[in-house]
């Protein structure tokens, strides 16, 4: 069956109302407002009562290198939650939001999948309630603002070749990638070279995730560095006057939004920044405040635990002011074998000198993380062809390392096929070492950087383009250099070459530019090239979507 | 007070519960889908049992030609429903959803105004329940399909130099009015050359307004015509395969918002197309839901009546199956001054001889509104500052025609300055001519353009670009000839000039090029030059719009 029949079968039977699953973790029907009977967002005064709360404590879910299809982070982490929701224990799930560009490119929802999903589904893959509608509204207009600005005089005389801030949309759509925009005479702008990004790229969908409140919303934006002058002077927002205008466009979008899973658990669903130019994670709101309506939290990271667990840990910790109790990182046999050097076309073999290779790269993220001090466990994501013999050998190897690995069938049983990896992650959290930063803030942005490609990555050393030297300049000229840095590399390898697969060692990151994100309040450090705008495949999936008469719908994952 | 005052205000002492304001008009919290406690869409089972009860009577509210504040048919209609509330008549409001463009613009909702607004008002300005978000994001959804098409190997042969479907963003952006796509190589798409539109300004809102249900908007997306080949063949939707698709990311957007004017009169905001290349009226399916759920519905047309209610009656009229039964026409003592030749900047001096002669603009509206069958009322949009004495005047022209003409205060006194509008009005409506249309469909496209011309607009004859006639040959070769026409021209004539104020005659429109708009169904005649990308000011709204850190906001309005 696919996801979106599982969805659509048990949505209809068993989904609860939304104030129902508000209800069962003591919220009120005025705490929440309501977006149609299944999705709400939490008020702002709900939020500010949850803020005096105890905290609970908090699960970090996190992954090997993938292989090009996922290895089923989201789908791993709302089994745990069900399974834990079903032991009785208060358990909260906070996810990112997903993109509605890549539904129409790619099969594949961002709400888990089988029996372990979030649900309404196709809601939440479309239009939600509004948020990513809301940052590309914010966006664009401020870019409006902006070529307005040139129009009418340029009195803050911004440079038209260094405007930094682009245009968005939630589509995939690879002809926006570089555009001209401002032909056609006098009235109607000023020419110049531009692009669209795909809206969760944008700067805003990484400061509204990482906004305290709509006050540190407001602050952030406000700093965002927009261009710069003929001078090379940043402009920011506030210089162009703008601040209250672009916030308030996100006066909703800053409130986390409440749904369910399959099994009823709550979940908040809210921000989804990339985890390659950005840092991968939901709103610091929405995990605040799984953490106060939940014993536990459950939350992830994007991309594999190089990206996904670092930027957490590094970028959006200290901003929560509060670190993770464990890590569950999620493995499957196929990526192991594909880290093990294995063919995509021929992962379905059994192949345990494979698995054995490729194992080499789930210990590297395990070390990475005791690093800081986390306990880990190993979740196995399990499929229906998986060799037992392939997960035993996985199961012995880790626990070589000291550490537990549990196959977990939640796909295909929902949290009952969770609650081992529930047990294991109990335990683990009973565990009481301190956390241990990767760096302090106020260390050289080239030794941060060195850092996390040693310490990390497992590579040698670093090597700047000119391009990235200049822009180490400009940071420092402007004082943005005690800021983490966030770095924007293939999420298929450690090191910058995608092909690089399972535990590299010796290689150079090869650092094209450094862009500093001040409102966000990190430095992207560019490898390679990143994709800022995707594309739409030879059949995308638009040509299997179908919608009846009475709104049933088909092909959409 | 501005109108956010008052709007804040009187929202925090008086709103209601929407599921209250609901209860009132026979709605269950179940016939709902709140969006927060003020908006709530209307489900589709819901609207599906109201479409078995019987109708109520059609108010429809036009105006005279506008100044370039506008008159406020708004402020008039939503006055008008509250002193029918008042009397305890069971009136539902229809109203055109704002575009959130503007508002970064030029200061002034689209809500009505003073104490006859409807609320919540800045949220309705915003974001809304998301209808205009999910407009833009299924419009550029199928251009981004369209360029991939081209990229994939473009086996529908479409002439990129052909392709009909405009990007849109629901912002004032100049800079986006002239672009050109797909630069950057060729993994990045095909270059060609491009433009963006407004949201309001796009095929898709007009297709949504006109739409009976979610299967009737399916077919209609199906007829899109998106583009042409070499062999200058019309390419549609449905030959692109993803009908399914765009159609899905409407199936909320199809159904009508239910909110409250500040008297808690029920209103439905929903859909708002341009009144010149478009039919510039709310929903079809809004206004049928007014006409099953009140005695009395009260809905508006866009720009003048020349405009607005020429397309409602030839254009909606026929889709929705209904006509109104009265027609109020929106006059101001500027406007009428206005149109008697005096300056912008002399409106408020008083000035009986201006008075009369402008008043053979109104006198034109009324008689062509009479043409139709229509009873006529005259509102008479008073402002603190009017003279009595020029109020008398047109009252005492507009009887010379048999026609009463009601000053009425309802921005200042909300539903009590309406009383003796609506007494007029429901007297109005007991009147039982016959409606007469203008045209036959059958008629061929020149011949309704003429009747039009000189039926309601008073000129004499056509003229047609050479882009205009061969338009011309493409619509009879694919046998569009028989869709009703809608004509885009200035709103502040009768006539193509916008100078050419009062009644004009015997001048000749100039249409440069017809525009077959095959999803909406109707063929779009251009005259003069409309601009379907606003640009921002020197100084915009945005510059002057705060929030604070608890969301109150200043300066929207």
């Amino acid at each position: 069956m696919e996801d979106i029949e599982i969805a659509q079968e048990n949505e209809a039977n068993k989904i609860q109302t939304i104030t129902a699953v508000a209800g069962d973790i003591g919220l009120d029907p005025t705490d929440i407002e309501q977006y149609g009977p299944y999705k709400a967002k939490i008020t702002t005064s709900a939020l500010e009562r949850l803020r005096q709360r105890p905290q609970g404590k908090l699960v970090l879910v996190t992954a090997i290198n993938p292989t090009p299809a996922g290895e089923g982070k989201s789908t791993v982490a709302v089994g745990l939650a069900d399974a834990m929701h079903r032991k009785g224990q208060k358990a909260v799930l906070a996810l990112r939001e997903p993109s509605l560009g890549p539904v129409m490119g790619m099969k594949g929802g961002a709400t888990g999948g089988g029996y372990a999903q979030v649900v309404p589904m196709a809601d939440i893959n479309l239009h939600f309630t509004g948020d990513m509608h809301a940052l590309t509204s914010a966006v664009n207009t401020l870019a409006a603002l902006i070529d307005n600005h040139l129009q009418q005089g340029n009195a803050l005389h911004i440079d038209p070749r260094r405007i930094q801030w682009k245009r968005v949309l939630d589509i995939n759509d690879r002809a926006l990638r570089h555009v001209t925009v401002g032909l056609g005479g006098p009235t109607s702008g000023v020419p110049r070279e531009d692009g669209f990004d795909i809206t969760v790229a944008s700067e805003l969908m990484a400061v509204l995730c990482l906004a305290e409140d709509l006050g540190d919303l407001k602050e952030r934006i406000a700093r965002i560095v927009i261009a710069y002058t003929y001078g090379r002077e940043p402009v920011t927002v506030e210089m162009l006057g703008v601040t209250g205008a672009i916030t308030m466009l996100l006066k909703d979008a800053i409130k986390p939004n409440l749904v369910q899973t399959l099994e009823h658990t709550p979940v908040l669903i809210h921000g989804g920044p990339f985890a390659n130019i950005a840092h991968g994670c939901n709103s610091v709101v929405a995990t605040r405040t799984a953490l106060a309506l939940g014993d536990i939290a459950i939350t992830e990271a994007g991309f594999g635990a190089d990206l996904g667990a670092e930027k957490f840990l590094d970028i959006k910790a200290p901003v929560l002011g509060k670190t993770p109790d464990a890590a569950v990182v999620v493995a499957t046999l196929r990526a192991l074998k594909y880290n093990g050097g294995v063919a995509l076309k021929d992962l379905q073999t059994s192949n345990l000198d494979a698995i054995r290779t490729g194992f080499a790269n789930l210990e590297r993220h395990i070390h990475n993380l005791q690093r800081y001090g986390l306990p880990v466990v190993v979740a196995i994501n399990a499929f229906a062809t998986d060799d037992p013999a392939e997960t035993q050998l996985v199961q012995d190897l880790c626990a070589d390392q000291g550490v537990k690995a549990v196959p977990a069938t939640v796909w295909a049983d929902g949290g009952a096929g969770g609650v081992e990896l529930a047990e294991a992650v109990t335990e683990a959290l009973s565990a009481t070492e301190p956390f241990k930063p990767l760096y302090p803030q106020e260390m050289p942005v080239e030794d941060k950087i060195q850092t996390v490609v040693q310490g990390i990555y497992g590579g040698r050393d670093v090597e700047y383009a000119r391009k990235a030297q200049l822009a180490l300049k400009t940071i420092k000229a402007n004082g943005w250099d005690r800021l983490p840095i966030c770095i924007a590399k293939t999420q298929y390898s450690f090191s910058d070459d995608p092909k690089l697969l399972g535990a590299p060692t010796d290689f150079t990151i090869h650092v094209s530019d450094i862009i500093p994100k001040i409102g966000a309040g990190f430095l992207v450090v560019m490898t390679g090239t990143v994709l800022t705008m995707p594309g739409l495949p030879k059949h995308p999936a638009a040509n299997d979507i179908d919608i009846d008469a009475q709104g049933h719908i088909t092909g959409l994952f």
